[in-house]
């Protein structure tokens, strides 16, 4: 299962590259063991594979050296973030040089007048909304982690918002980038919307590192609602809960969230977040609007649970109380690895068509018990996207060729629903054999052949995303 | 300003390929003179290119033999929909083939449950609304023709409801096309959201037919609101109307359309629509929601209006009275070339942030005044794109030299503000300049080596978006 691409290492040039940042950047530039091991090995159950040396990178200008002396020596060059990927995005399976963006953290500008902003790429997504908070705007996309803004471009990162504000693909307007041969690119002005082109803006928005090395974002931004009431609501099973999902989006209710927990994740939340919710199968809502809409939309809802066998529903309007579950539920992925400690935890990531959610939902859920797996699931089930969280051993070579097993089916049997095998978590090393799988070889084809057009020696994060 | 890119001719290899189509399609391949003109000459001011034949294929495997037979011998394709693309799109500046894609007009699946459909590139919009209706659904994306999906993925098409719903970018889930090489594509499934390898779905939408041909279409669709009202207030000047605009925007009031015409396109409107709108500056307005939503939406606008001298605002949930209004809208651009018959209509495309756009228009208008040219100005406001329609004489050399330096003056104002040269309309021929402008060189390399890459013999619809 844990098959990565082996990539040859160019020691040669990694030596000299080693020299000549050393020069430069002196202290800012780190070969330490624990240092090199901390930027391969993140949240991911892949191998670990170690760069050889890390840059904390302080400007585009810098960026664009890094990117010259490595193009020069022919040496893979992989950026970070927070390290909060989850498919094997920074590790180095042909070691280089990890460039580190977390110094680049300033908030270049805020337009609130244009409801858009610019950020460096080491911006975290709770640091931009601290920012923003007095100017009543806020930037709506939230993966679990508080990660970099570059990050979760590169990803092309979603989470609980998703269903109602989209993915970064639909928030980022423009970007900067440094590309293999060092050029700063810049893929779009500020309007809106335009017409100019290729849209390169969302080519690199996704690309995981391997197109070029994202070094400012501009964002868009949205108003903080006039009201804002969250909401929860048991179900007799995850199969009612899924039902019940299907029906709000079907109807046309604008939620801004709608979070699947199963009676696993539940008690997992409970235990790590000093929760009790009831461990059932578990809906949570936010509804945006002014006063009378999120009233009205909360009203739907309530309709439609209760056909579906829904209890419990309650909401709330106090933003202590809501912000308590959504930090609980933002936890989720540490809660859940507390279920069985020492133990690695593999997620899946599919995203089916809302009209198979309950069908692949169901099709999981009975899988793990069959295997008797420990597994909670939990998703963004607005947009047919869920995860399951499989705690494996990972010394017990058993347990992983089977939780590999299910990963593959699981992913298969997504796109046999017209789905994908990522929602939201990219492909990175992980997810690389289920590409073509899910798109055809000729597509893959076409990828191919842009990474090698605009990076013909390979240096851009090597060995993530595809094989060329 | 009538430059286009001389290409030059490969006569032994178009003369090949008139063959083997002539035998392969027989009728439906056709060389008259008429046909191939019709074919280049569309909508727009620049020159007649006609292609030497054109092809009407009836499938995905009829486009993938006219594209093989073509790359054999070398040959350009072109696609063709409804021809209303604006700059050039269509026109064959080194002859070769269109290939008529309007018999390719089946509507494949509505995936009601999903909120999504499957079309052939020749179902145009409308065919598609009438075709939705009944089953309470519709596309939102309408630029004023009646165009076909094809075509406005190909150019990445918005019009008046794109402030709300985004434009073709936002609503395309995935297509399928043929690319240069004959390799059949299909660039993502059909799940709400993917972060599966680069977005090819998003670099197809807006290549112009530079990168592959278009066959099949899947598309997002919205729920037809619970309630619907269309609004008209009229304001003392273009400037109150646009400063109107930019705070609704900024407000966050979810207008469905908000659309500015300044008095000489109403005007034009009331003569051609026989309608008796008063001849001031106006903007038409639609609000989608619930009843509540709808009122309480049009009740803010009022408010707004209102501080900026907004006067005679009608509000009407009349299904009747609102269609007039809005077809008089979409035929803005006849409307307006009744105002100078027999003059050619030259329409600029700027879109720039909500913040800028009181200024580029008040600015347009001056100039266009100051030149004494006759030409409206109306625009998708809320997105920040407007055109002005320049209705020039084009045996008159003073005349057109004049209105290209309008042209490229407004271009590079946009491009100052932030702006683009084109919010909906695509590069084509007739932007080709302002690129590198409006982007940079470095980024116009970046386009330029995929296009090389995807098609390194140059037959897709060569000399359109870049020169390569």
């Amino acid at each position: 299962m844990a098959k990565v691409t082996e990539l040859k290492r160019n020691e040669d040039g990694i030596a000299t590259v080693l020299g000549v940042l050393k020069q430069q950047f002196g202290d800012r530039f780190q070969t330490g063991d624990a240092i090199c091991e901390q930027h391969g090995h993140t949240t991911t159950w892949l191998k670990n594979q170690s760069p050889d040396g890390v840059v904390f990178a302080s400007s585009r200008d810098e960026v664009q050296a890094i990117v010259d002396i490595c193009a020069t020596h022919k040496v893979p060059v992989i950026p970070y973030g927070t390290g909060t990927s989850l498919e094997g995005h920074v590790n180095a399976p042909a070691g280089g040089i990890s460039v580190d963006v977390t110094q680049m953290d300033q908030i270049l500008a805020v337009h609130s007048d244009d409801l858009s902003c610019v950020v460096q790429p080491g911006v975290t997504r709770e640091q931009l909304n601290t920012h923003l908070r007095d100017q009543g705007l806020f930037f709506p996309i939230d993966p679990g982690a508080n990660a970099s803004l570059g990050g979760m471009s590169a990803t092309n990162a979603s989470g609980t918002n998703a269903v109602r504000y989209g993915t970064m693909k639909d928030n980022v307007l423009a970007l900067e980038a440094v590309m293999a041969n060092g050029d700063v690119i810049r893929t779009a002005q500020r309007a809106k919307k335009s017409s100019a082109g290729y849209d390169l803006t969302r080519l690199m928005v996704g690309s995981e590192g391997t197109l070029g090395l994202i070094t400012e974002i501009t964002l868009k931004l949205q108003g903080i609602p006039e009201a804002i009431s969250s909401a929860r609501c048991t179900f007799p099973t995850v199969d009612a809960a899924c039902q019940t999902v299907m029906q709000v989006i079907q109807f046309g209710i604008p939620v801004a969230r709608i979070e699947l927990l199963d009676a696993i994740q539940v008690k997992a939340c409970n235990a790590y977040s000093k929760l009790d919710l009831p461990e059932e199968p578990l809906l949570l809502l936010e509804f945006h609007g002014s006063e009378a809409s999120v009233l009205e939309q909360a009203e739907m809802f309530g309709e439609i649970a209760q056909e579906h066998g829904g209890g419990g529903y309650t909401s709330t309007t106090s933003t202590e109380e809501r912000n308590k579950l959504w930090q609980a539920r933002h936890d989720a992925y540490w809660a859940t690895l507390q279920l069985r400690p020492g133990a690695a935890g593999i997620s899946t990531d599919v995203c089916v068509p809302i009209s198979r959610l309950a069908d692949c939902v169901n099709a999981a859920r009975a899988r793990l018990d069959e295997e008797g797996f420990v597994s909670p699931i939990v998703g963004h089930v607005g947009d047919g996207n869920f995860h399951c969280l499989l705690l494996i051993d990972e010394q017990n070579a058993d347990e992983m060729a089977r939780a590999g097993a299910f990963v593959s089916w699981l992913n298969e049997l997504a796109i046999s629903m017209d789905g994908t095998c990522t929602g939201e978590h990219g492909i990175g090393q992980g997810k690389m054999p289920y590409l073509a799988k899910e798109l055809g070889q000729s597509t893959v084809d076409v990828m191919g052949a842009i990474k090698t057009a605009l990076d013909p020696h390979g240096i851009m994060n090597p060995g993530k995303v595809i094989a060329v």
